[in-house]
């Protein structure tokens, strides 16, 4: 029998031989935390190597992403489909095994990670799901869902602020089965970080309300499991275990910077290798440390042990089983085709005018009492944003019901938690700021983008159309810098019917975020006799006798003026065309001949409006046409002025148009 | 005399009149922080409302900029110019009391607030600013540079990360001159907050080292009386006076979320006028009570009394209080002209291949030495970045000595303390990241536009170019948005000359934000002829004879691309043109000729090459012209592999050329 530092070692081992090889990576962590990962993976690790799927399975989140070779180690050592050849391959184009984990790359990678904090709190978003999960689906005897989330986080994840937005309402949500260990290895990048870095970080969980275990040995493994046992004995509060560590841990260059990013060096892996009693060829394991290591077996004790229940739980609630396959498939409800019908009609029985995050209300009002599965919330915006309907019941911790929680104000935190709630499965959430606050959270949504989770965000008072609260509020460079983040689905609708298929675009679209830009202010509601076409992204809302001389392209509160100004061109003469381009992705991936159809290649005089960058326009009308959209900052004051400064105006874009078919007549 | 509270109360009543007469505004805070305003500003602040730029006057930042009626009833009131007429036209156009405060719009107003926690933020820079300038020009009996750095801030401040960032900071480098106000008042938008904010927000603080005192009776004047002493008399560490508040004080709607963001309406305001006992017309503050506020006397001896000291101060260090007048002035040394001048020399004579952010840290080993404005630091990648010279001496809080600032794995925080290093004066603050990272920072980089803040930031590993580190440290979008910031100039060199043009443009930018996006890998050097040219932003770093049948557009890494494709494409007979683009924002300012000469708008046949988002480009090559950019996220590999994946290669440059060169021909 192989100790355990002797197990631990081997993590150590194919950690320093992939980096060598790639001539890349960050050796120090992996080598100090491999004694965490030996305490928890083989003590405590509930999961089946051969099903990463497994419903049921802890999750496991490595914070400190670039320590992913600790976890392919871990992946590879206990089972799973990654053999010695992926780990051979480390960071190699194509591989299994990227240079930080890929969620949908790796079997067994639950969440891309590297951007330092997202990944704790994305930890909190997946143990909010098990724990309301647990309550919808769990029964006397059949506990279907209940599983630990687990969390390795550095010193760095403690440094960044989503730590603290996340861990706060970790505390608050009272999250007793999340447990993170906290790596504290006092060494950052630039150094010993005590200058930088000299918080009480257990009096500040603490002050969260989390129980802080520690600081302990993070290599002594009894400790570890003393610690570990602890954590799991307090229900009602997260664990934030402190483990002491020494990072490159073993190597010359232990509790040093040096070890964090580059490979440590021919001579220095040796040394490392020989300091650590590993005398092994590089990329082996001796049998007897895999066969410890190898999870194979009792992971499918395990979930055959669950199979069980859940078919004895499917024989008892047949109802209930279908409905929690349902939702860990990621199924939309049985009903949906009505549902979404249902919506289309009230928005098409709108007449008066009405602000799209109002319409984006009433569609929330109608999906989510038929739709469990939305999670929704906003951060502290419930009221402006519309996320709240009155089916939403706002979680309740004291036994995990409702399906509404309060973000407060943690834009990013609720972006990571909302890809931690996708992430577990069983829900879809969608939550709400200021599109101007959007910023914020951008990584969060760019980290959903990567790894194409279905998560919705609403993002309201998408303009100037703010008013008076100014600057700061309105949102200039904010929609087309969604737009550039590649695979996130941006809808700005312009009516009650588009604000519809935008939503019914978000809840089908399985693999992408959506995040849906609405008006503050009422905007008008026009004919959409074609519904079909909206769900193209771009489409003719208002056509002209023949061939258009100039093409109107515009989204969200600036269609009206389009339709007005066609109205006006027509009438003196010019035939206009009205494109409504709400979201522009879709329209992107459309046939060549829609494109074609809807923005003729030989038709060039086209005028782009947009109370937004006007910049990101120049896409559709190129250097021939004109873009009416903002070119600075906002302003304070009542925002029908503003727009009138602004240059948003039907005369404006009449004369506009004019002026350009006159060049090109 | 009249009392404490009916001085209070005056602040109450212009909030009520202005957000009455607004139809829109935030009454809550300041009828909640009224007394805490009265308090500080009546018994502690020094300042002289007749000069606001005066160097040494203490500094006050809300960073619950929502609050704005609070801080322009302060201002009307103890008479800054800012008279009743102004007050009367909150919220309107280029009326001086914008919805939420800014910088450089309303006299005294120090800092544009309104995303939460930001202010609080950038006042740790500010106390920074303080502390290292106190250290180098005060001198025994001449306390030139000693003011305090005061801060409101509420609840939604306290949830936002950007408060851990940097308040975590102030611990670790023991500012005691500042000063924040917690206005604690238990309610925010969605209402009373335990479900989502629950932290023991005092142990926190005490986990970062700040002093906490309280809570205390935000309503009681001699409680704040005596904590702002006590907080006074702490000189190594931060204070945080937390004040137990009612938000709309006195109002029918106090305690309740009704109050935060809009008007109180007729009815209460009334009620609130007779319930606080304030019988004036609206717009009315009786005499004595102006009186008791006025602070333009005790200002003004103030400041004659530091003029005096100064004076003497100048005759016994006429050099120092020279520099001290050059360095709050914002003037650049009187050797600047030689400094850059060797800085540019050092480049041109750079013929080996080298990365840009290896040219910038060899611009930064000139200026450094020479500039003592110049106040470093890294979110811990000082030697990735670049940022680190040999001159750069890490602040030491034992004494405030030194010029660099190691800010941890905290990018917001830094792009907030920043800010409020440039806001204080007398410091030119640069730092860098990775680009990728830029995400986190984004707001702060905003709000640095919207202030027009004389900051720096270096980004580096700009690319896919980064290589192995995979998609979430591979730039894709970032370049592209940083560009959509309206007012910060984005500058992607392709060499060591272009570096140094870009550095020289920041450096001379006095009013606008930097961004220097620099490559990790090494690139060519190119002759620079013209080197006056580079400061345009955009110019012809290479031509054909004759007018060129394409023009091959590119920034940073993928000029070499474009130069070695057009010797392809000149030498096989298409007359192919490079234009170097590193900074679009100012070659969009170059006169009408300059860019005719560069992009003659008859020359079509254009193609855009970044290793970044394509359509940001559509900008210049429009409709006609192709873009070689990314589409989708970078992939883990080594860089050199993942330039040739995704078609950045002089053959797929020259291949694309030829393509559109025959189309057009």
């Amino acid at each position: 029998m192989p100790t355990r530092r002797e197990c631990a070692n081997a993590i150590r081992a194919l950690a320093i031989d992939a980096i060598e090889k790639a001539h890349s990576g960050h050796p120090g962590a992996p080598l100090g935390m491999a004694d965490m990962a030996e305490a928890l993976w083989r003590g405590f690790l509930r999961h089946n190597p051969a099903d990463p799927a497994w419903p049921d399975r802890d999750r496991f989140i490595l914070s400190n992403g670039h320590a992913s070779m600790l976890l392919y180690a871990l992946l590879h050592l206990t089972g799973y489909d990654l053999p010695i050849e992926e780990i051979r391959n480390f960071r190699q184009l194509n591989s299994k095994t990227p240079g930080h984990p890929e969620r949908g790359v790796t079997p067994g990678v639950e969440m891309t990670t590297g951007p330092l904090g997202q990944g704790i709190a994305s930890a909190v978003g997946i143990a909010m799901a098990e724990a309301l999960l647990a309550t919808r689906f769990n029964r006397p005897d059949f506990p279907v869902v209940n599983h630990y989330t687990w969390c390795f986080l550095g010193d760095g994840c403690m440094m960044e602020g989503v730590s603290h937005e996340a861990c706060a309402l970790a505390g608050t949500w009272k999250l007793g089965k999340l447990i993170a260990f906290y790596d504290s290895n006092g060494i950052s990048i630039d150094g010993k970080i005590d200058p930088w870095f000299s918080e009480n970080t257990g009096q500040r969980f603490a002050a969260y309300d989390w129980q802080v275990i520690g600081p302990i040995d993070g290599h002594d493994c009894n400790a570890l499991d003393a610690a570990i046992k602890e954590a799991q004995a307090e229900t009602g509060k997260p664990s934030l275990i402190i483990c002491k560590t020494h990072i490159g841990f073993g190597s010359p260059k232990e509790d040093s910077p040096a070890s964090h990013g580059s490979p440590l060096g021919e001579n220095a892996a040796r040394t490392t290798r020989e300091a650590i009693g590993w005398n092994e060829d590089t990329f082996v394991v001796p049998g007897e440390i895999r066969e410890a290591w190898d999870a194979r077996k009792k992971g499918a004790s395990l979930e055959k042990a669950w199979n069980e229940m859940f078919a004895a739980y499917a024989e008892t609630y047949p109802g209930l089983a279908t409905e929690f396959k349902r939702r860990i498939g990621g199924e939309l409800p049985a009903s949906w085709p009505e549902i979404s019908r249902r919506a289309r009609s009230h928005a098409t029985r709108q007449t008066a005018d009405q602000a799209t995050r109002v319409a984006s209300h009433k569609c929330l009002e109608v999906f989510v009492p038929d739709m469990p599965e939305l999670l929704g919330g906003s951060a502290d915006l419930s009221g402006s944003v519309g996320t709240q309907t009155a089916a939403s019941n706002p979680v309740d911790v004291a036994n995990y019901t409702g399906n509404y929680l309060f973000y407060g104000v943690r834009e990013f935190g609720m972006g990571a938690i909302m890809n931690g709630i996708a992430i577990h499965g069983g829900f879809i959430p969608y939550a709400g700021t200021f599109l101007a606050f959007s910023d914020q959270a951008k990584n969060a949504l760019r980290l959903a983008a990567i790894m194409q989770l279905h998560v919705i965000w609403i993002l309201t008072h998408d303009s100037i159309g703010v008013g008076e609260d100014g600057p700061t509020h309105q949102p200039v460079e904010q929609i087309a810098a969604l737009r550039l983040i590649p695979g996130l689905n941006v809808w700005r609708p312009c009516d009650d019917v588009e604000t519809t298929a935008a939503w019914i675009s978000a809840i089908t679209s399985k693999t992408a975020p959506t995040a849906l830009v609405l008006s503050r202010q009422k905007l008008a509601q026009f004919a959409h006799p074609n519904q079909e076409d909206l769900a193209r992204g771009g489409y003719i809302l208002k056509d002209c006798q023949g061939e258009p001389e100039i093409i109107l392209m515009a989204t969200g509160s600036e269609v009206q003026l389009a339709m007005a100004a066609a109205d006006e061109l027509n009438g003196s003469g010019i035939r206009a065309r009205v494109v409504s381009m709400p979201c522009c992705e879709i329209f992107d991936r459309q046939p060549d001949d829609w494109k074609e159809k809807v923005l003729p290649a030989n038709a060039k005089c086209r005028i782009a409006i947009e109370a937004a960058s006007a910049d990101w326009w120049r896409r559709y009308v190129g250097l021939d046409g004109a873009v009416i959209g903002m070119t600075g900052y906002g302003s304070s004051a009542p925002g029908k002025e503003l727009f009138k400064h602004f240059g948003f105006t039907v005369e404006h874009v009449v004369e506009t148009a004019k002026d350009l078919v006159s060049k090109n007549r």
